[in-house]
Order: structure tokens, then C-alpha cells, then sequence
């Protein structure tokens, strides 16, 4: 079972007032030099079967109807090694 | 100026609600084959000034303390270089 990852960010001449809202805090918590923050969406989709081109054509065309709206949002679809995202989760613990 | 990801995930073990909504929907819509979703977000910061281990410890410890909630959340940070991030999205477009 792979885990194919779809990222939606809203374009980058989109306002992202939530993406703001964290970059206007961060100095007053003490964190300085961040210019800018933008703020998206992240979804891990468990496929099965074998990611193949057909697979992941399939999984585009789910992010572009559904996931994301592309008037205002732009996505992108990334596969990921099983194993290695654990690794990652775990080192994030 | 470079760009640093923090993706912010539910832990596995708690329930995802919105991930589970998206899950059951896909069917209806027509994409079989995905068994499981789970929803996150997505950070973009750009950095001011390099990327060192200086800078990503702070990161880490913002993330930790305001962008997630380590009680029921994982975060992975990740340094993207800035041209490869417009390339994907371009890619995306």
C-alpha cells in the first residue's frame, strides 16, 4: 500500500488572512525573521494497489475536482514511500 | 530567502473526522481504490537569512509550541529550496 500526498495552497496572489494571521503573531511570541507564512491543506491518500501512472492520473483528476479548488488554489501530488514517512512521523515525536 | 514546510498531521491514533468524510465520499464520486484519507495542514514560512541549524531548531520549537498541538498532533519540518518549490507548482498549474 503506497501513500500518495495531495498539498493544496491557495495561489499565491490569493489573501491567505489565516496564513497572516500566524505570520503577525509569531514576533509577539518571540519569533523573529519569518516574512511570510502561508497556510494550505495536506492530504495523505493510502492507495491500494500499485501507484502507477494510471493511478496517479486518476488520483490528479480527484485533487482537481475535489480537493482543491482550482479557481483559487493550486495542489500538488507527490508520492511517498511508505516507510519513509514513518521514519519522518517518528522523528517528529 | 528559502522556504521551510512544517506539515502538521493528526496523530494516527486519533479520529479523523474530516479525512473520513473525504474518504466516504470518493466512492460516490467514482475514485475507488483509496482505503484511508487523513487531512492536515500545510505551513509555508519564508526565512529571512540562511537556513542553519540555528534556524531550524527555532522553527522546530515554534511549530512545536504554536503551530501544532503535540498533544493530539505529529509535525515534520522540511527546508524546500525555492526553486523547486515554484517548479512543482507550476507543475501543478
Amino acid at each position: 500500500m503506497a501513500r500518495v500526498v495531495v498539498d493544496v495552497m491557495l495561489k499565491p496572489e490569493i489573501l491567505d488572512p489565516q496564513g497572516q494571521a500566524v505570520q503577525r503573531a509569531l514576533p509577539r511570541l518571540g519569533f523573529q525573521g519569518i516574512s511570510d507564512v502561508r497556510q494550505g491543506k495536506r492530504f495523505e491518500l493510502e492507495v491500494d494497489g500499485p501507484v502507477d501512472a494510471a493511478a496517479l492520473a486518476r488520483i490528479h483528476e480527484l485533487a482537481e475536482t475535489f480537493l482543491a479548488n482550482t479557481v483559487i488554489e493550486d495542489f500538488v501530488v507527490k508520492v511517498e514511500e511508505g516507510q519513509e514517512t514513518r521514519k519522518a512521523e517518528e522523528a517528529a515525536k
